[in-house]
């Protein structure tokens, strides 16, 4: 039997974020992508969510290579995770594999993973099934590359992020003649990036906000502090330009940030003059109107640089009447409220805060859909894989391709963990196969799951209200129950509360003297509960411990 | 001395929502609005927020009247609590006091308010000092009125919430000659919505929505479940009109969307025909292309049918392949996540649905940039108080009036609680007076405050590590400790380190036998904070009991 292709999203499909694609052929797998997820609100207490990659723990001598895009914190935030189980060489470019280092070194995994440097237009081999193709792809980061990799089932192309931005910030327009050389020689399968399906039209250029920049600089009259991701290393190049133009200098502020711009101005991917640069704890001695900081904290992190200015609590750095903030990011979905919360702090302490939609500083690095459209129509796939999307997302880029006429069943809405089987004729969906989330928190992965998140939703809903009591031989109370309670209610005004929960208390403890323990502390806990909803419409988590 | 006026905002400043304004002169005070607030995501537990009016409890016998704009469910939300205070009657038009008359029931406060029906184009006074005259504004619903204020000082603008829509679903325009009168007779001061202060441009019409709708209607072959909020009449006239021109029967489901419906109806503000609507529980026995429902739920909210049905949890219908789902509201901030979770549940279970951007079925209620001008240049007012909005929204509201000539000193970026004392010639901005939030929780109004809140917060990031033990009289444990923990760890993999945590217990208690019960608590949860972060670099809320 002739072995088969699978492809296997392990995550970014159904979500957006923590994006991992397997590709696997006969005893041989390469892995796309580690990125990981920043958690939604309702995951309680959640640092980050990485993919769950239980299927690759069962093979993992068949892992070749793992071949990551491009170098955003977010997708390449698992690697040092993912990589204490994997042994493979990983594939990156040079500025991608810089910020992987920068990575590595935090996980303290640097010099156990072997990276391997590629080009844009370079060809390789790997195993016996796989030729992989890196091409240049427009994003917001430099040194972004899709890859074509031949299989001896077809040609499968992976997108990676991209628009297709005629004018980048670097310069450097996508490959269009190596997506048309693809499919010159037929394309099997295209895996494409679904973030901005929703959205017509095209995607602005890079280019389009220098001109919001330069009004910008043109205009303001004290210091201007801009806020970006730190690994929006275009935007930083951008931003170096218009101080050079204009006169000012540049602090960077913000840890990850200035490792960042160390590493990509060695590597020659960022082009800053040594003599606009000064140190944050420099800027005292300089004129407001000659100084520019860029900084991180652009979704009002609190623990950021912005965040930590808005609320007054960074050590060098107090906002001043006259100072232009600008938000050069968008707000990721779930993160408004709180941008939103930090732009009106920093307003309130005398900031001119410019974003969108009220200035020109920031534009998407995805496609939109006309460039969807053009993706397909260069690459004319058999077979399109949405990723890298939402549900609404990957349906909205399906409904995409089917008006140019891919029939819908070449096209395949799937979620993480549901396999793809392809040959030359034929695309299999496979039955999904169990998974979840793997939530990190504080020093620990994989060991909290939903049972807990449960746990915090509740507790943040109404905290808890936890009786202590003991009982003597013949089952009467030993003085007092202890009361503790915490986010349930005011302590002074639920003073009188408390005085009825120890009636409660006793009334149970005297009504079923002959009940053991554990059955006793039930029902004075079913009783608790119904008693503290009556008084306040609200249910805590209620404990009862018999000592 | 000349009494003087004041104007107070104790709500809607500062914030969208919970709006409330106190106008005040010699011992007469009116009052605009008792608005309730939705709860941002960080206020874990509170249904919603109340303004603070403590302010008026000290002068209850100085109110003359409460002023009610609209009927919208936020800006009529909090009148049963703040009824239970103030003894005045309630100005309203037919709508809206049918939509109050219908949350005063809920609250059990319909009989003791006293509601007086008004009409835009009315006069008439209050107190001594008072001259009212509502004038009809265009929004989302039917009979919105703004209020001319006539006082000893000068007249005061309110515009309530508005946008210039010249194609309203009602047919009603704006009263453009009213405002132009108050504005030959001088105005003294503006009060106006700020809600869409950084959108550039004009609001689209409420009429533009039919063009989607049309299409919508047109193309869809299976049912149309539309959400929306309860209240927004204007929408559901919208929906009714088009459920008969494509011979479909109109649905209504939600109890607070009927309620108001069939109050609609009676009054004769919505003009639905008996012939087309259908009980929910009817149209199983009718073709789904015959079928149109609207319901609650547009915000995603859990309880609400929209949450109910992606969930697969409502008892009477069910998502079935061929539905087209139409959000047609937009995602209050803070909402967008669990907005977009519903959407992607309900793909899951088959439905198409359309939402912004890709299909237009919704637009805002709000002036946008050139509304807010024209409204500055027909009113011509000498003082402008940007209201109904975020710092951000007043503040661009503000730059706004000084591009029209309004000289900075005479327009008040302030945020609630700030009082303003006017005269003919000058605007002071009096001392910010002590207040907050009052959250409503379950039964409770007002009884939680934020230490609640942060220890909710608390809880959420990390749950609680609980240990209750018991000494012998010397000091020494007696049997083992009782750990209680949820929403820290997985009871399973936490088994290890519960048993670290007994013996860290074990060693604080031996080493500290001589010292007392609270002191040795505190001592034990600092070693136990200690060694779960060491462990686990999560920080639970640790308490030790000592029974």
């Amino acid at each position: 039997m002739l072995a088969k292709l699978r492809i296997i999203p392990l995550g970014g499909c159904g979500e957006i974020g923590k994006n991992m694609t397997v590709i696997e052929y006969d005893d041989e797998i390469i892995v796309i992508h580690t990125d990981i997820m920043f958690p939604e609100n309702y995951m309680l207490g959640v640092d980050s969510i990485i993919p769950d990659y239980k299927y690759l723990l069962d093979k993992l001598d068949n892992i070749k290579a793992v071949l990551i895009t491009h170098g955003h914190e977010d997708h390449i935030g698992a690697i040092a995770h993912v990589m204490r189980d994997v042994d493979a060489p990983v594939y990156a470019t040079p500025l991608t594999a810089g910020l992987i280092e920068v990575k590595l070194r935090q996980g303290g995994l640097h010099s156990e993973v072997e990276l391997v440097p590629i080009q844009a237009g370079d060809k390789f081999h790997i195993g016996q099934n796989f030729t992989i193709e890196p091409f240049h792809v427009a994003h917001s980061i430099p040194d972004c590359v899709g890859f074509g990799i031949t299989t001896p089932a077809g040609l499968i192309v992976h997108t990676g992020d991209y628009k297709f931005d005629h004018t980048p910030a670097d310069g450097w327009p996508p490959d269009f003649a190596k997506l048309s050389e693809f499919s010159e020689r037929g394309v099997l399968a295209l895996l494409a990036d679904s973030t901005n399906a929703d959205r017509p039209g095209w995607t602005k250029s890079e280019k389009t906000i220098e001109k919001g920049f330069d009004e910008l600089f043109r205009n303001a009259q004290g210091r201007i502090i801009i806020a970006s991701f730190a690994s929006l290393i275009s935007r930083i190049q951008q931003v170096a330009d218009m101080a050079e133009k204009y006169g000012r200098y540049l602090a960077i502020t913000g840890r990850s940030m200035r490792d960042n711009v160390k590493m990509a101005r060695r590597l020659g991917y960022l082009n800053i003059d040594d003599s606009i640069l000064v140190d944050i704890s420099d800027i005292a001695d300089l004129p407001a109107h000659r100084i520019v900081i860029m900084a991180t904290g652009s979704q009002g992190e609190p623990s950021a640089v912005m965040g930590r200015l808005a609320r007054g609590r960074h050590n060098r750095l107090q906002i001043q009447e006259g100072d232009t903030v600008v938000f050069s990011a968008h707000a990721i979905p779930g993160n408004e409220e709180l941008v939103y919360r930090t732009i009106n702090q920093l307003y309130r302490r005398g900031a001119n805060v410019l974003y969108e939609p009220i200035a020109n500083v920031h534009v998407s690095g995805h496609a939109s859909q006309e460039e969807m459209k053009l993706m397909i129509n260069l690459v004319r796939p058999r077979f399109l894989i949405p990723v890298h999307g939402e549900l609404r997302h990957l349906t909205q880029h399906a409904a995409i391709a089917r008006q140019l006429g891919i029939p819908e069943e070449n096209i395949a809405i799937i979620e993480n963990g549901t396999p793809l089987e392809l040959t030359q004729d034929e695309l299999v969906v496979c039955p999904r196969m169990k998974g979840g989330y793997i939530f990190v928190d504080g020093a620990s992965v994989g060991e909290i799951d939903w049972s807990v998140l449960r746990d915090r939703d509740k507790l943040a809903q109404g905290g808890f209200f936890f009786a202590v009591l003991s009982l003597n031989g013949d089952g009467r109370m030993l003085g007092e129950p202890d009361i503790v309670s915490r986010g349930f209610l005011d302590p002074v005004e639920g003073r009188e509360i408390i005085e009825g929960a120890k009636d409660t208390i006793e009334r149970v403890v005297n009504q079923h003297r002959d009940t053991g323990g554990g059955k006793l502390s039930k029902k004075i806990e079913d009783a608790l509960g119904r008693y503290l909803y009556a008084e306040t419409g609200r249910r805590p988590l209620v404990q009862a411990v018999i000592k």
